[in-house]
């Protein structure tokens, strides 16, 4: 049964836009070291939609060879259409993995029923075990009645990760699915609910921030495991800070690769260019990071703890403060010297 | 300090469509009987705006009456402009409410520096202490920087209801607002994550299960209380079967209008007119809701307990499975004497 | 047959709040001789929304007395539920209005069925004629499906004014529902396409430019019905710049608002307070439809032409350009003697 | 100078799912035959998302081969990553195209700052003209304010093709973007509208009901040029039922693909599974294209001409009228011999 903390892999750019793969390799190893429970690369945070279908089979290959068979492999496998994902999902059995996960159909809004069907034909075909990953932001909704009907019907179906954001309907999850089948894995892949999610049930997760600090990750996990909750909490509420400066980046996963960056990784630059305000707004969120970490115990992180004027007027939030940065300007300007 | 479970209080009508005054009289006593920690009258489960401002200031009158100061009472006082939320304040203040209860501005969509003008003016000129009212499926969202910024400057405003069922949401909630005002109220309005609401923090929740169980929500509240965390996890599932039906009756609150009779109260008809197939539907949906409520041992609601086709066609979601009903009619056509 | 321009009324409010009775009074006289189609109080313009029952009851009186029946009232009538509705119908049949309007519920959304059974029984009992008010933005929908079985159904309802801002959809009503009742009247609410709203066979519009700029609106009409299609497409993209720029304001229909005081009304403040720096920005917007006044031969705006700063960092689109302040600022301050 | 009405490309498949050629081949040439402006492979009707990479670059190369030069062909090249897009486009320069199109980024939401960079980053490197792809259902939109920039600063971005849906934004649009670069072309990809959107200035239209009727969509398009108002007009109306109809089917394009076949094409079934349900609604719906291309005078439908439980059940529209289907259902076995 898949459970436990899955890392979803970063993907490290060299300047030409090329996947740094020696960067790669070193990342597995240095997660494996760290403790988390499994790997899951392909996913969004892995950048899948912005690689080919070959980078997407190569990162599956780098990461099989690097692990050897330590921690489960989860591996993104939403390719654009049913034969691509057949052979993807062929491949990914045979380098080991424990399973596919697979988003909706993106792009086109399809209907319920179609998004079943396309589940069905999958899981009749597929050679490897198949999570469902529900992640209405960006794809088609797997909607909770389709997951009921396919994981009675479908035994290579065998769990959910939820990227909802949707809580409630979480706990539906887990308590209808649950019923029905006891081994079905439910994980979420809402990092700032990681806790309560486990508390009501929830497997594991797949949790981006493992990538970043799996220190405290695998803490927070191995604490509610052990029954410490009122620890276990803290851990989780000292996260957030930095789970938020992580997403306040002006692209997804930006302020996640930036806070890699500050754990030693050479990250290189997105395949999705950004504006030069955008730029200057991640190098100050960038700042704001390294004092998180750095306060977290992070050494490494707090040569490069700073907070920038952009970075500020934000609040961390992402939304500007126009009138801070007024003030804040005017307030430079009156400064003797300035 | 507001904290505990809020009961927000259902309207029952007479025959020509005016307020069942006697009514809602014996349901005040029989939920304060029952044990619930206050009351909650016109929000949304009260459907203040299908009453007039005349009838939404009886209902406070009638329940602060009844009332006679066992309980703290929670007003909701969204009236269409300011003067007007001033008018009811003042009343209910002399009334003996703990605090009002304000969603921002609806129908029109306004900024979010709006938002925050329009609770900065009201809690200038508020005799009466003001709880948040978060809404956003309904009303202007209250954005959590607004939250935390009218929380830091308007000692008037004490709390913050959430029904966004955003629990992300809640949880930053919970981290920013009792770092700057540790008394300040947090309240969940979203019946399905109670627990897990209460487990990471909130001081309560306006729970409308709390209307039709209150025996069973206080149980779970105070299985928390006392650090029962299996047990309030058990009664949190039990309750979910009962929330999703209550939720599936055609237009709100109606479910917990139907689940309200089955526990012996006269609730009328709503003032939204229904079709005669949601009247149907509703019908359905009622015998549904009486299996359940006999099942969690309520036996007054037994007798009424039977699965009718539409209602079953639903698989109690409100999406209605046409495959479903065109198999049962026909099983009904082939059945002889059909 | 309703048809036509008709003016959606904006409300001057006095120091105190209240509304300016005599500067309505005014405002009236000086549309109808501007030779407006038609009146229409009470719907989103007039912001019938901020005001309370017995407010919207006397805006129609004070409009039917100045009005001396010279040219057809289109009443508002969206109250909370179906007696004060019917109670509103009465009083605005015998004042004369040529019909009422009616939004879909609003607040809670209810399902297309129950917007169905809603219009059907306001219908049975309405004692005057009924227009669907279909602006999906702040209430719900009226679907086409339900405009059409409510048409084929309910004499009392004669048209649909659509707002909705989806013109497909406005194309799609005339194809239905002039095939079925050729003279149900549909109007546009969506003042950038009025003209081709008319060229595929609109009946008229509720365009609130015509409540700042009668004579320009009066004159795109005149000249569509005279087949002057050149021209009247002309005066439609010369509107297109003012129309932006009143919808620009902060809050909506404050634009409108400014625009009618620099056609020398008294407009007073909104009930909805704003923040000091969006007070700043409506006074930088005034200034820009100032100008545009005057450009379009409205000397009486011309002294009131400026464009401010803020202003002018929104692009007047109403999105701030950060870097347009800040570059703003810095020069001001590079400035010898700033 | 791109303009006047080009015809996104259907892709025929073969029963083992390949791409069947030579149909394609046939299609082609019997577009040019019928007259159409240009060609549009590779956009949301040509499913570019359901194919790969390779199978897009073969695409447009047997589309380049048969047509040999006859009409513009405008090709879609929203590959995932930017240099993806650039091989594309040198690939599609090097075989005649007259531009590529391009959708904002998919999947991910970024914001229009990363929007505009992508643009500016595509607009210096090609080697090709770039028409934008506004389709804010299925990627991130392109909001007008960054095409106003884009249009000023980027003699490689030639224009818009805008398949939003928003009206008053086409007209916005128009009316700043032909202030800027006159040439600068503006397609609309909305097919109810094609007739107003010509008549307010549009360039033409990328038509996906000109792959089906292209007769008839030509006719209009010759009779606009003409100054025919009244015809043109006569055949838009006429146009609404069949694209009603193709927009109907259970997934998109599949509508338009039944049409295809009926015209006499081999098109195969689609990549994206359907449910059985959906299958047979989709059955019902060729019979009722059929219906509407008979009336038409496309004799070779006639015989597939017929009006099915199902479609009949959807009155077109695509949503469920449960009612009808239990009556019609109740109403067979109520007839003797059922």
């Amino acid at each position: 049964m898949i459970q436990g903390i899955f890392t979803p892999n970063l993907i490290p750019f060299r300047a030409d836009g090329a996947i740094h793969e020696t960067e790669l390799r070193r990342m597995i190893h240095w997660l494996i070291d760290k403790g988390v429970g499994g790997l899951y690369p392909n996913g969004s945070t892995g950048e899948f939609i912005r690689l080919n279908f070959e980078e997407r089979k190569r990162v599956i290959r780098i990461i099989a060879e690097e692990n050897r068979g330590r921690v489960p492999i989860l591996a993104g496998a939403a390719e654009a259409n049913i034969n691509e994902i057949l052979e993807a999902a062929a491949l990914y059995a045979e380098l080991g993995c424990v399973a596919i996960s697979l988003t909706g159909p993106y792009y086109f809004k399809v209907s319920q029923e179609s998004v079943e069907e396309y589940f069905r034909e999958i899981a009749r075909r597929s050679p490897i075990d198949i999570l469902l990953y529900n992640i209405p932001q960006f794809a088609n909704e797997i909607s909770l009645p389709v997951v009921e009907r396919l994981a009675r019907d479908c035994p290579r179906i065998v769990g959910i990760k939820d990227s909802s954001r949707d809580f409630p309907r979480l706990v539906a999850t887990l308590h209808k699915l649950k019923a029905i089948r006891p081994e079905f894995t439910v994980l979420t892949g809402t990092e700032e609910i990681l806790l309560p999610s486990l508390l009501m049930g929830a497997d594991g997760g797949t949790i981006a921030t493992s990538g970043v600090v799996p220190e405290v990750v695998m803490k927070l996990y191995r604490e509610f495991k052990a029954g410490n909750l009122a620890e276990a909490k803290r851990i989780q509420f000292k996260l957030l800070d930095l789970i938020e400066a992580m997403f306040a980046g002006p692209i997804f996963p930006e302020g996640f690769r930036a806070a890699a960056s500050l754990r030693g990784f050479e990250m290189g630059h997105s395949r999705q260019p950004i504006s030069s305000k955008e730029k200057a707004d991640l190098s100050g969120l960038r700042g704001h990071i390294a004092c998180i970490l750095a306060e977290c115990g992070f050494g490494e992180a707090a040569g490069a703890c700073i907070r920038p004027l952009a970075a500020a007027a934000t609040g961390g939030h992402g939304r500007v403060d126009v009138d801070r940065i007024v003030r804040d300007v005017m307030a430079r300007v009156a400064r003797p010297g300035a």
